[in-house]
């Protein structure tokens, strides 16, 4: 009996917390943690998303603070924003929408966030903070599937937890996490030998690979957690990194494509952008 | 038949290159990278390791640009001593000498040290450099491991490596470095469930643990490279955290204590010196 992990129902509870997290901590809402969004261009998908983060941020009770630059912004234009962002004492969080539009230097404008506000955990800095297990914000995608194993009650310390990608936004940051609660930790990728051979040791497998149903069956031992951070539009609807179906009566837990990991990416923001504002002890991984 | 990686004799030529360059690159010995190396109080073996690391700028052509301060100093003095050296011009590198002595703040007095000048690659910037496999200054230990392995023909891509321990000076940045040269990387530590099951797949064994005698036989794959990063004072003189004697016709290629690492250190300081002072091919790790 493998267990479907339900994403949009952590993700709820998560958004709940902070929502009574803020209301209990600024009964002012005019003093509630303001998130900025900053969305350079007219890209239709950046702007479904940032129009969810929007809306949750408005959901939890806090401020959202949003600017919307033309596609033509020159890199010192976007620069001068979120500099003016950074210094202000009102804004407590700042997201720089990805990906920019062409011409644009993305990280060179990211490094511009100050740490506290850095609420996606994308600066240099933050990913030194990370790398050195110091306080600091972290990525939203892999805190988010700590949150889903930690809240469905899955054991990191000293389980075999395999990683199989390793970007700066997904890949990377889940190894430095899982190793900082002591799992022994593998990150797998494409130069890897005998892929199945290293997968099948993991007792907590996160796949982050952006190859659409690359993991099955024989990359799977029997009692494994599975977490599947890939998402692809098809002609079959939403499908993830990993063919859930044949991992049925094999994998303990597995998170489904859509409603696993998804979800879990706009609460952990909600989480950042709370403790950019010194608080939030609404999700496990917060206290880290 | 193990080969024994001889550290001393790749260190020398490492900084026979670095002086080679250095020769050429500044012909006026008084424009030469500068290495400012800042020693805190009485240690008396901090003394003897700054005195050889600058021995070891002296006669790679650089200049040896030391400042002594008495136990004493306080974090303000210690932080004014590195603010001048950052803004020095004439300074091309800082080291601050580990450990200070107690009630100093060590992290916080490195992180004054500018990415650029952090010879030890030991700030939270250079840290995250290198989580994001940018350009920068790498900890000189975990940079000699690799000089070892790429100077005796080791293939790191594609290669199955383990590295024990998970230290910020070592095991943490030697994983970076071995994931960003393609390697498969594991990272094992006390929590890991069963030890030699893990170092049992690596092609490439990083030990790093500081537990002296600790990986022997039963830990290591026929065929294997081990690479012995501790090194510990016993009535039998140093000794590393590898049974060396016990690999014999099992491991490829294995490090001995002392003469393995422990030379790469300081020659990785002159290299990672010249890259500061905007130089720098000596070394197979500079040009990552």
């Amino acid at each position: 009996m493998t267990v479907h992990i339900d994403g949009r129902a952590i993700a709820y509870e998560v958004r709940a917390r902070v929502a009574a997290e803020v209301a209990a901590a600024f009964p002012d809402p005019a003093t509630a943690p303001g998130l900025a969004t900053v969305l350079v261009g007219e890209d239709p998908a950046s702007a479904v998303y940032v129009a969810n983060k929007r809306r949750a941020v408005r959901e939890a009770g806090m401020r959202d603070l949003h600017r919307a630059l033309p596609a033509g912004t020159t890199q010192a234009g976007v620069a001068a924003v979120i500099d003016e962002l950074a210094a202000d004492p009102a804004v407590d969080a700042i997201l720089l929408q990805l990906p920019l539009p062409p011409g644009l230097d993305a990280a060179a404008l990211i490094d511009r966030i100050p740490a506290g506000k850095d609420v996606d955990g994308l600066t240099t800095h933050s990913a030194g903070l990370l790398a050195r297990g110091e306080q600091g914000l972290r990525p939203c995608t892999p805190s988010g599937v700590i949150e889903l194993l930690e809240s469905t009650g899955v054991t990191i310390r000293g389980a075999n937890a395999v990683v199989v990608g390793r970007s700066a936004l997904v890949g990377h940051p889940m190894a430095e996490l899982l190793l900082q609660r002591d799992a022994t930790v593998t990150v797998v990728h494409r130069h890897t030998a005998d892929l199945a051979a290293v997968t099948r040791t993991a007792d907590i497998l996160v796949v982050a690979a952006g190859v659409p149903a690359m993991i099955g069956a024989e990359h799977v031992k029997p009692g494994a957690t599975v977490i599947d951070v890939g998402i692809h539009r098809t002609d079959n609807g939403l499908t993830g990194d990993v063919r859930i179906a044949e991992l049925d009566g094999i994998a303990t837990r597995v998170t489904p494509v859509p409603g696993g990991v998804g979800p879990m990416t706009i609460a952990m923001l909600m989480v950042n952008t709370l403790r950019a504002a010194g608080h939030g002890q609404s999700a496990r991984c917060s206290r880290s």
